[in-house]
């Protein structure tokens, strides 16, 4: 059934990936983003596309929200300050972008009578899992970042709208995701950091993190896959592959690619920086059992992203 | 060791019964108080004290947040919204007074380089438990109201904190409050109904609601008692009795004391509201094993409480 969506941070890695696929399946789709960290490159087929409408406004500007969402049948709400990292350089910027976001997009679909909503989680929700891989009902956790405490407010309050206004909601706890238009993690990083200097890499922490990915394409399969077969008042789904590698895995296949033997070094630690979770692997049985598969493993899919970037240098140069 | 504490929320029910505590204890109290709910009457004894010191501050204000805090040792965070049932009626409630509140209060403590908070979260956290009674690492639970849901926030706000910039916390989850200063909640209600009318109640849901409570100087004691015991970076602690009642139980007791055989009608329906949860029953083992036994028992507290009422009934006056 053809459906009008909106998609909060469009002009993002996700956001404009899914954008491209919904009007390729014949939907109407109004796109939402502020343009702080999303790419106006990244929306280039969409913004020429007639069943694309962009709304250039900030998520915490409640009133211009409510006028975008006009005419909106179900959202995804992807936008959010992703940067795990830098957190406690500024609490405030999770707070704002993902908590009180959140609120407001929550806000936005009721004075427009929206009810579904899909919503990009994070496995750092969990933060230092007991079991693992680690299933959607996995023991009350403990936060270690603000990211992942600002998605713990933006799932609880998605879960209460569905209790107390009738609301339906999809919320995926990702791992990393990896692919085309790809604008920041690992294999960003390392890239960028070879260009620099092709003969000595240095690796944040002991490189034997262990980190699960998605491919991005798999990503948006498992998400739409999941509206249509999932269809509890709250659906909470893991997504991920049923693997995970190892940091330095990952910098074996970069440098592998790229014809590359630099010397590593590294900064120590089980953990990169404060609050990163040295081992996550999300049990994603439920997405499984219920028929999806991802098509790519974490090696094709750091590959993938890798190819993108070294075809793409605007990105590196984009961001600083 | 004389301390200063911050208690955020004096002028509350548990708030003011703290702040005499811990003036009783020999200690400094600074407390912070907008005085939208919390009753100066409270807080007679702690204003002629000269170690007390009243901030008449809203908590959103977080300049002067930081300045309140100046010279605090320890935060007793017990300001909120407990406004569990009309939360659909105000949604941006919880958000402002709760989660952000809570954001404010972190930085406060940052600001003045404070690292130890004792924050009072709620039972209603755990969702519509599966484990009944729910032990603090119950699964991860779908959150079903908006204070819930911003208590969860707080929760989160405080864990990242202790990750992030080493804060110590203590995060009670609470089952209801009785006993002296108590303000609002069933036995309030069913109170001021049989002053209008001692020929008939109505109870909202059916009756057979299951519920536990904890009597005010057990719920200092257990506070008190945990922040000497339990020493991780956070500590979530329950409080409550090893018992529950129903709403009729609690009803046929309040009745007798009161001498009075009203008609009981029932609104119906297993909840008493939205986002009513019909079981709530923690699991106290951890503070139990731990050496910690509450001195009341539910009825015990029921009767303190409505005798507190009858003994002051510009308590019921007070509030519409």
């Amino acid at each position: 059934m053809r459906c009008t969506y909106v998609v909060t941070g469009c002009a993002g890695f996700i956001g404009s990936s899914l954008t491209d696929r919904l009007l390729a399946q014949g939907h109407k789709v109004i796109g939402v983003d502020n343009f702080s960290t999303g790419q106006r490159r990244f929306l280039e087929g969409a913004l020429v596309h007639p069943n694309f409408k962009i709304v250039e406004i900030d998520l915490l500007d409640l009133g211009a929200l409510k006028q975008a969402f006009a005419g909106g049948q179900k959202v995804f709400h992807l936008a959010a300050n992703a940067d795990v990292r830098f957190g406690v350089n500024h609490p405030e910027k999770d707070l704002q972008q993902n908590t009180i976001a959140t609120f407001n997009v929550l806000e936005a679909m009721r004075a427009n009578k929206i009810k579904d909503i899909a919503f990009s989680s994070t496995g750092s929700i969990y933060g230092e899992a007991e079991i693992i891989p680690t299933p959607e009902n996995a023991a009350f956790p403990i936060q270690t970042s603000l990211y992942g405490a600002s998605k713990l407010a933006g799932e609880g309050l998605i879960q209460a709208y569905c209790e107390g206004f009738g609301f339906q909601s999809w919320i995926f706890r990702f791992v990393s995701i990896l692919g085309e238009r790809y604008t920041h993690g690992h294999v960003f990083d390392f890239y960028k950091k070879l260009l620099d200097n092709p003969d000595e890499l240095l690796v944040l922490g002991n490189g034997l993190q262990k980190k699960s990915y998605l491919y991005i394409q798999d990503c948006l399969d498992a998400m739409l896959f999941s509206m249509d077969n999932f269809k509890d008042k709250v659906n909470v789904i893991n997504l991920g592959t049923n693997e995970y590698c190892q940091v330095k895995d990952s910098i074996g296949w970069i440098c592998g690619h790229l014809g590359l033997k630099p010397t590593l070094k590294f900064s120590g630690g089980e953990r990169g920086w404060i609050g990163d979770n040295p081992f996550i692997f999300l049990d994603t049985a439920k997405l499984n059992n219920a028929g999806f598969k991802p098509k790519l493993g974490i090696k094709e899919s750091v590959i993938k992203t890798l190819e993108y970037l070294v075809a793409n240098q605007w990105v590196l140069e984009n961001r600083e």
